[in-house]
């Protein structure tokens, strides 16, 4: 039986109104926070004076260790991710670490507003109906994983939400990705690209696959692909749910 | 150009500890709040003194509409939806809506939590990885488009969040999808059940596929299909990222 606890914490998107108070109130009770440099930036004031176990974007092994050690000694510890911390996050990394070499260390999810629902916010709503989100990083799934789940919930017409669409290097599979939906669901298809959502230098377009800007993407960006019944109207990118077609409205 | 806003507001998964500061803010701002009758008792000391736009399930084109009006005659509404405003709620029905008939007034999304990253949470962290959530409810999506969907993100070994997977009446579709998932991805895949999450009474369930408990699955229930990398060890469900493969930890 865990005798210990330790906290994945979602920040969620960014700007603080969207944290979610339970996240707020874990990360203030807590005196060892770990996570990426990047986001522990973001909320200078929050994470004052407090232990912080910080390295790059590659080093999560390592700081999550640093913070199962911490816990086990008996500090309250919050590893923390961007968004949910449970979709592309920390939450499963220190569930397998416990499991392996912490067993008395519980860990507990603390979700937050993941960021397919901060973009499909600022897009309108496009994921009003069935959607699937894909990460385009081959660092830990193999480029033939990700292409067939692309073509699978192309070919089954869901929305798709891609995280990590490309980074400096990693040009290639974003262009895979818009193929792939060119031909199942069409070059006329509406897509969403949004950059640093919910920061000060966020950027919001839509675009048709035909005319996809590719140069556009960088490691910060999100991609909406829309699916057959995604519109875009009056500045808004939103997915039909069929109720036009049932009654009329 | 669009002189109004109406906001279109999630509430997150049902503690008000899980609901977004800026959902808050914009709830209180508001003097006419319209939504599902549940959802309004869930939090009545947000809304007394409110004019309340209130119906049943079924009831959400008229409400929307009403709200709609209000908002044109100059008042400050809100249409609420549990979880994410934009994933299966009011969002998109309220632009297509205002497309059509109030051309002035823009709708403003609020995104929340939504049910799917709280129920990933109480389940551990099963949407570590790619995932696609789906609709089992045939009210406005065709059963063989459903049917579709479940069998393109099986086969892509995608985890699949199934909202709304039974109500008294619709039985079956929920053993349809599990089928589906048992042949795709195995019988001994594991899955998690939660009813009334966030709420006094929730129950949290993981089991195999083999032995899916289809006599609790309810209207108020979320289920979670692991992939082939999704494991239950220690009492948490979760899907493996790849960290052992890749760097051994």
């Amino acid at each position: 039986m865990p005798e210990n606890k330790i906290y994945a914490v979602g920040l969620g998107p960014g700007s603080k109104d969207l944290m979610a108070p339970k996240a707020l109130e874990i990360l203030r009770s807590c005196n060892v926070i770990a996570g990426y440099k990047y986001y522990l930036e973001q909320f200078p004031d929050l994470f004052a004076g407090k232990t912080i176990i910080s390295s790059g974007m590659t080093g999560e092994i390592q700081r999550c260790r640093e913070a199962l050690e911490a816990a086990r000694s008996g500090k309250r510890v919050a590893v923390i991710s961007s968004g949910d911390a449970g979709i592309y996050g920390m939450a499963g990394l220190l569930m397998e670490l416990a499991e392996k070499d912490f067993p008395e260390i519980e860990v507990e999810t603390v979700p937050g507003i993941t960021a397919a629902s901060a973009v499909g916010a600022l897009l309108g709503a496009p994921l009003m109906n069935d959607f699937a989100t894909i990460s385009l990083s081959d660092l830990m799934t193999p480029e033939k994983v990700i292409i067939k789940r692309l073509e699978g919930v192309a070919e089954a017409d869901l929305v798709c939400v891609l995280y990590n669409p490309a980074s400096k290097k990693r040009r290639t599979l974003i262009r895979t990705a818009v193929d792939i939906y060119r031909r199942a669901v069409g070059e006329e298809t509406v897509a969403g690209i949004v950059t640093d959502a919910c920061r000060p230098d966020q950027q919001v377009m839509t675009c048709t696959l035909k005319d996809f800007p590719f140069d556009e993407i960088g490691m910060k960006t999100l991609v909406v692909l829309g699916n057959s019944r995604t519109v875009l109207r009056n500045g808004k990118m939103y997915t039909l749910r069929g109720y036009d077609d049932k009654y009329g409205i």
